[in-house]
């Protein structure tokens, strides 16, 4: 007999141990060489494309890209062209293509157009033998390791860094990290256990255990996160759950927030946690229910703690409490978040 | 004294005339200006920049630079610019704002940097004389006059129209509309009043008295007007909508549609209409209330019926019932859409 949530939980608890290994040369070495390609091609403007979790790691992706490397970057719609026929002039571009499975055939097909545009192509999976790293010039392999739920956990954080790893690698021009930032990086693992060891987000599933909807919220490298925690409420304890950016919150649906819709505002240390702190006071006006995740000392806040690092490798922690979160909610609900209704594992649509 | 919803119910009806207006020659020409500008200028690729429902205009004319212009388009996170002090090279972009107000900080920062590394910058506004429009190189004026309710309505349709006819002069090269072209725009107002006409969604609106929660979702050009519309009915009838692609949808948030949650699905008669049929079988399977919001014509469904035209023009037409349910609903909730709580005209984040 299967346990409801045994599945999720061990997807969750391995990160810490994943990001070790994709920290071990074995996976750092093949990712520099990606690294070093694809600065050798100096492409003009990056273009990221995928759906779901991987839709988040390629949005993380974006914000790096444009701010470590100076380049542009954005997230292609994959329909203009698998629908619509476009076949848009990307030879001076990079495409990366994100996906745990590497079976999207809408994915493998802008893969595909891109390439024979001229452009340079990136797959990076959880599957170095599937179509879509098949059809790219390079790839990346993620190394998650087989993952048991439905919900995207232990994949989506290795996307995050295996992202991380070749944008710094781009960044260093030779795939060779800078000492610090090494350093920096291998402190994640531990770091990793011990945001997990934190036994708030369980606590709080409580809190939402009728709740009726909720909002995620951030901005800059906490975006993603909350895209992704939303996505995962959604999938798994069908929470209908709305994640803004902080700014686009203040450009309307803030009428939305009251006391009855419980807000998840994820607030770092950097300027994008301090942006943030324009967005907290506008939703205490609205009187909503806000709990800060991140390392953000916001005062008279609850608050699911994360250990303080740089932004730029706060999602890798971030988002822990929250997958946490939405197992523990969906397990309150008497939901099994492994197999959640109407999901397969791979969705394949064109 | 103010009728609740007063402004709003103008603003709605005001639009085949302003299509009407923008359609005429003393708006056209300037924008065929800026076209013929551009296009000398041979973009690489273009990058948007817009918040709330100007960044649903700006999805809208990302899909028409794709497939009607083939060069490559994303929308920007204003963010990366103005909180990380990103510097990306923008040298070979054209890089757009779009904002009812051209006030919003953030976006004037993003064009004066742009602008300043070399992209060629346009402001797409309806306040000529509005620091966007100050800040670009280019600006196009989108004529709508004074808009009286907080919630954008004629604005957004406006800006639609607006890059519609920038798109294609750009196309045309010198900024000239092919005959055909200019036959199907000029078909517009009549068609949008026609739309307008329609009772079925003041009639719908009871339907959704007491929803907890809606999602809407379409594909391709119809996906900026199921975004559109959640953002509506949020800001006016504080409903939470969640808007999907219908690929994305099937990537996750499946999983949170049963027969409570009423879907509003946009579906088109041509290839994005086309590839939301395989959606709509999906979300039969999981019991979902669908209602279907376009010309395609759904065996079964209850649907609010928009005349056909090609895909690229519904949008225009699409968002009218929609717009109209969100007033019908917030008025028979008992708000006053005009002035929704928490909100101001002018949005200002950095």
């Amino acid at each position: 007999m299967t346990v409801p949530g045994a599945g999720m939980t061990a997807d969750i608890e391995e990160q810490p141990a994943g990001y070790a290994r994709l920290l071990s040369a074995e996976h750092t070495g093949p990712i520099a060489r990606v690294a070093e390609a694809v600065a050798r091609r100096r492409p003009r403007h990056v273009v990221f494309t995928a759906r779901g979790t991987s839709d988040h790691a390629a949005l993380y992706a974006a914000y790096l890209t444009e701010i470590r490397l100076g380049i542009p970057a954005g997230l292609a719609s994959p329909s203009t062209i698998t629908v619509f026929g476009a076949r848009p002039d990307l030879s001076d571009a990079l495409v990366v293509g994100v996906s745990q499975s590497g079976g999207s055939p809408d994915l493998v097909e802008v893969i595909r157009v891109a390439r024979a545009a001229g452009a340079l192509t990136l797959a990076v999976t959880n599957a170095p033998q599937s179509p879509l790293a098949g059809a790219a010039e390079l790839s990346v392999d993620i190394a998650a390791g087989h993952e048991r739920a439905v919900a995207a956990t232990k994949t989506y954080t290795a996307e995050l860094l295996a992202l991380l790893l070749l944008v710094e690698g781009i960044r260093a021009g030779d795939g060779t990290l800078p000492a610090d930032e090494r350093a920096a990086l291998d402190a994640l693992p531990d770091l990793a256990a011990r945001t997990l060891a934190d036994p708030t987000p369980a606590q709080l599933a409580a809190r939402y255990r009728f709740a009726a909807r909720l909002v995620t919220t951030g901005r800059g490298y906490a975006y993603p996160t909350a895209r992704e925690a939303a996505l995962k409420l959604m999938e798994t304890s069908y929470l209908p759950a709305l994640a803004f950016s902080g700014a686009d919150l203040l450009h309307g649906p803030l009428a939305m927030t009251d006391p009855d819709v419980p807000v998840l505002a994820v607030v770092g240390s950097g300027p994008g946690g301090r942006a943030m702190r324009e967005v907290l006071p506008r939703l205490g006006e609205r009187r909503a229910d806000v709990v800060v995740v991140g390392s953000a000392d916001v005062e008279g806040a609850t608050r699911m703690v994360v250990p303080e690092v740089d932004e730029r490798y706060a999602p890798l922690l971030d988002i822990l409490p929250l997958q946490r979160l939405a197992l523990s909610l969906a397990l309150a609900r008497g939901e099994d978040p492994d197999a959640p209704r109407g999901l397969k594992k791979v969705t394949t649509t064109m």
